[in-house]
């Protein structure tokens, strides 16, 4: 799953390019569009749950510059016992000859470490039970570039 | 009251000057800082009141650049029966010949009108008694440049 | 124009909703999509033109929670020799029994006042001659809601 | 060295904890800090040089919360030929009983590995010669916590 970002003026630093942490919105925008197209948010929400990055390893590939289109991705690529792994790119997108949007570049790739911590003993929950199903049929390879 | 921000990379967008949301950011550091150091922080959160924005009316007077050192102001300009204006400024600091940090240009001059919500009941609450005495007697002068 | 924007968790602040430096981001963010789709965007690139933000006048009529969707709309309401004006909206949209989004509350609403700077000389430029008329042509009255 | 920060309204989430995003703004403060004391600012900009990041490898270790004081440290742990390491943490700071500020829980620790870009050629460059000297001598061993 995934959503495509416009890089406007207001993502740029002093490098004009998108700044290391606005990435970190853009992948988070692709999270929540994620959870909220396969129900987890009510999920969550509804066991009262918090998803909690406890680490995250980003790669940097290449700046992203006003005007580009980039499509953000987010799917789980491992469920453990007490966390959770999402693997996520962005990826510049350009038009080809046909008017259709391509993979170019990759921009970022980034695996994110979370733990679902239930918010009124504000403990880190066990991952189990049907929960453990849900968010394992969410499983998926990475996408062919 | 005032606090001091050097302007950072980050805080610039495409332009190469400070973007103008992250002035909202600014203000609200000084607003935080003001109601920390006259305790209104402790007030609001043993009355379980909200500080809610209502009206920003705000003047981007001069661009402010990297490395540039601003001032951040914020003092009760008003205090009304529903609302409360609060009056900022953002100044240009420079160095005079003797080292001291003087005022120097105007960049950002703003009014915001703010008003109190009860969070258990999202309803504003009506200004008087102690809190309001509390409010007024912080109430201030412009201060000169 | 307009675009519209679902609010998400890490656009809210301590009160639960979204922040209001954060609104700003989503007007700058109607005005790009304002401007490229109307080709402005290639206007200002070829002459070298900044649009610089001189005054905001922003009410924040209603807080927005996260999952609402808002509706962030642009369009010049006046173009003067030296600045332009641009009026702004942020519209809570709902879904009516046939499944159609309807406008239902407004949660902001602002004028912004801007004015144009030849990125050379560092000076803003008077509005006139064909950049005029192609403004001007912009100008709408606002949207019926 | 470092720079403290105090958690403020503005830089929690719906989970009324700093936000991950926010914190790669914190240590982006402190790298600008270090680099300002340092000197490497001007070193930067009168070679034309970009510092930017090509990966970071952080853990959320303790969440912060809103008036929180916390630290954020940033030293070179490695230099090489074509790229730098930088170590960063964020330390929750309490007072001690002698009312001096002293470390409590690591919040964040953060890896961060950049390169030297020139801005004319928009190439990465070979650390060597002085600049190699400068930034090797600013090597540090990790801070006794």
């Amino acid at each position: 799953m995934a959503v495509d970002i416009r890089v406007r003026g207001y993502h740029l630093d002093i490098y004009q390019h998108v700044n290391n942490a606005r990435y970190l919105e853009f992948l988070e925008e692709s999270r929540w569009d994620f959870f909220d197209k396969t129900q987890l948010i009510s999920t969550f929400e509804s066991s009262n749950l918090a998803f909690v990055m406890v680490n995250l390893n980003i790669n940097y590939r290449r700046p992203a510059f006003v005007n580009e289109l980039v499509r953000v991705t987010a799917y789980f690529s491992k469920v453990g016992n007490k966390s959770l792994q999402l693997s996520q790119e962005i990826i510049l997108l350009k038009e080809n000859d046909c008017g259709e949007l391509i993979n170019d570049a990759v921009i970022v790739d980034a695996v994110g470490t979370f733990c679902l911590m239930d918010q009124c003993t504000e403990k880190t929950i066990l991952i189990d039970g049907e929960l453990r199903e849900t968010l394992t049929d969410l499983i998926e390879d990475a996408p062919c570039q």
